[in-house]
C-alpha cells in the first residue's frame, strides 16, 4: 500500500496533528508517457498554513480529505516517458505521498552532483529565490546600507542575511532563542543578532545596533517585532513584506499601530510579494544562488526531520521555532 | 504696526484658536537687495499640524512663540532688488505676516495672467504637484484601472481624481458629506462617490462600486475608511500613502488591523511620500497641470476664507471637513 497524508480538518489557530490524516491507498501504476516517483525530501513551509484555511489567497486552499502537497524532491523509480530515466531526481510541487505518478510536465530534473538534493527545496529552490528576489527587487540594497531581517534563523531569513552580506550591507538578524542568535553570527555571518524573546525594549535594542538607522527591513514575522523595526526605519526605507508568521495562526485579524503615519514621515515603502511574481527572472536568481553556493559564500542551513510519518510534526514545528534554516523532511 | 501669527502652544489633539497668538511688530523696512512683500493669499494645509508638534518628522517643528509659515502668494510692494519690480507677484514658503521682507531667493514669480493667483497655492502649487507625483510615480495608473481616492473633496484628493480621469481610470471618491459626494460627481467628474459618514458597511459599499476591485488607492485619511479600501485591493495593487488626517490629532498612535497579511496575499504596495521627493521633476508636473488647467480639463476648486485674522480658524476647519478643494485665506 502507498502512504498519503490528507487535510483532515481546517486548523483553528495553531495546526494540530489531528488536522492531518494518514490514508493508505493502492500503489499507483504508471501509464504510457508517465513516470513513477518515490518521494525523497519534503519541504514544509509557513505559507502552507494559509492554504489549510479556506480564505481566498494567492493560491487556492487545500481541500478537506484531499491529499496535501508542497515542494518535494523525488526519485524516478520507473519511467514510460522518454525524457526521464529511472534513477534520475526531480523536484516540483508534489503530493504528500510515498509514491506518485507524473506526466513529467510538473517537475524539473535536479542534479545530485551539483548540490545535495535537499538544497533544491531550500537555497536552490523557492526559499532561496524568495530571499533573492524580495531582497533585490524590492529592497534594492546598496553596499553600506543597514538591513534588519526578522525570522532571521529561518529558511528564508538565513539566506536573506547571507545575500545581503555578499552585497555589502550591514546585517542585523532577529531570532527567538539565544542559540539561534549565536548561529546568525557564527554560521551565517550576520553583524549583529537580537533574541526578541529576552530583549525588553526591542525598539531601543535595534537603535543601538543600527546607529545609522534601518534602510531595509526584510520581514518574515509581522507583529510587535516589526513595530520595533518600523520605529527605526530611515527616510526612503524599504520594508519587504515576505511573511507574517506571527499572524498565521490567529483566529482574528491581528491589530497593531497603523503604519501610514510613519510611512509618510519617512517616505517609506512596504511591499508584499510572492516569489512567483518574479518567475520570468528565476534563471537569473538560480544562477547567482548556485554560484554563491559553489563558491562557499552561501551556507545552506537545514533542519532535517526523518520519516514520512513526521511530516505533520515538522510542519507544526515551524510555528514553534524548531527549525534553523530550511525545515526538510527526509523520507 | 505689522500683524503676525505665532505658535502660542503645541496642540493636544485638535488644534484650538488658543494655540495661535496674534502679535503686532514694527513694520519691516527693506535693505539693499531686498523686497517688501504684502501677503495676498495664505495656504493652510493638514501637514502643518505635524509641524505644530515637536515630534521629529520630515520638516522641523515650528518653534513656540515664533511666527508660523506656509505657502503664500504675495505682492511686491517695494523693491531694492533688480530682479523684482513693485507690483509683481511671488509665491513661496513665507511667514504668517501681513508684510515681510525677502532677499528674493526664497520665492518664485507667478503670473496673474496665466491663472488666478490663488491657484499657485493649489492646483499649480504643492497641492497639484502632490496629487500628480503621488498618482503617477507611485500609482502608475493604466487606462481602465479602478482608483479609489479618500479625502476626495479635499485639496489633493479633488485634483487626484481629475488627473486619474484624464489618464483614463475609473475613479471612486470617498468624502464625509452628501454635498461633497455630489460635488465629486458633478464638479470633478468622479464616476462614483461614497459618503463614509452615512454608509454602514464601507467594505461592501466599495465592493459594489468597484466590481473589478481596486487597483490604486490614493489615501489622504488612514483609519477605518482605509481599512475598507484595503479589503478590496486587487493583486499587485498600489496604495499611495499621502496623508493620514484621521491620525493627525490623535494623542496616541492609532491602532488598526495589521497590513502585512493582505499586502502578502495581494502582492500589494504601500508607499509614503512627500512631494519634495520629486523636486527634480517639478517642471514636468507643472507643465502637465498648467496645460490641463488651460484646456479646462482640470477644475481648480477652492474654499476661500477672507481676512488675515481668520487664518487659524481656516486651518482648524480642515479637521472639521469645512473645505471643498483647496482651503485658501485671502488677505
Amino acid at each position: 500500500m502507498n502512504k498519503t497524508i490528507t487535510l483532515n480538518s481546517r486548523p483553528v489557530g495553531k495546526p494540530q496533528l489531528s488536522d492531518f490524516k494518514f490514508v493508505d491507498e493502492e500503489m499507483p501504476v504508471i501509464k504510457e508517457g508517465e513516470i513513477l516517483l518515490k518521494t525523497k525530501f519534503v519541504s514544509v513551509d509557513p505559507y502552507l498554513r494559509g492554504r489549510m484555511s479556506d480564505a481566498p489567497s494567492y493560491v487556492p486552499p487545500f481541500e478537506l480529505q484531499k491529499v496535501m502537497n508542497s515542494g518535494v524532491v523525488a526519485k524516478v523509480v520507473e519511467s514510460k516517458n522518454e525524457k526521464y530515466k529511472a534513477g534520475e531526481f526531480v523536484t516540483g510541487a508534489l503530493d504528500w505521498k510515498e509514491f506518485q505518478t507524473s506526466t513529467g510536465n510538473n517537475v524539473l530534473k535536479v542534479d545530485a552532483q551539483t548540490a545535495p538534493l535537499s538544497n533544491y527545496l531550500g537555497v536552490l529552490g523557492m526559499t532561496g529565490l524568495t530571499a533573492y528576489f524580495g531582497l533585490t527587487e524590492i529592497g534594492k540594497p546598496k553596499a553600506g546600507e543597514t538591513i534588519v531581517v526578522s525570522g532571521a534563523a529561518g529558511a528564508v531569513g538565513s539566506v536573506v542575511g547571507q545575500i545581503a552580506k555578499i552585497l555589502g550591507c550591514r546585517v542585523i538578524g532577529i531570532a527567538g532563542t539565544d542559540e539561534k542568535a549565536a548561529l546568525l553570527k557564527s554560521e551565517f555571518g550576520f553583524d549583529e543578532a537580537i533574541n526578541y524573546h529576552t530583549t525588553k525594549d526591542m525598539t531601543k535594542a535595534i537603535a543601538e545596533v543600527c546607529p545609522n538607522g534601518v534602510d531595509i527591513y526584510y520581514d518574515n514575522v509581522s507583529g510587535a517585532v516589526s513595530d520595533s523595526v518600523h520605529a527605526n526605519i530611515n527616510r526612503l526605507g524599504r520594508i519587504i513584506v515576505c511573511g507574517a508568521i506571527s499572524a498565521y495562526n490567529g483566529t482574528s485579524v491581528p491589530q497593531g499601530p497603523r503604519v501610514e503615519p510613519f510611512l509618510i514621515r519617512k517616505s517609506a515603502l512596504m511591499q508584499g510579494f510572492i516569489v512567483s511574481n518574479y518567475a520570468e527572472k528565476f534563471p537569473e536568481g538560480m544562477k547567482h544562488l548556485s554560484q554563491w553556493l559553489s563558491e562557499g559564500k552561501l551556507h545552506a542551513a537545514e533542519t532535517v526531520v526523518e520519516g514520512f510519518e513526521n511530516i505533520p510534526q515538522a510542519f507544526i514545528g515551524l510555528f514553534e521555532g524548531r527549525n534553523k534554516g530550511k525545515m526538510i523532511v527526509k523520507i
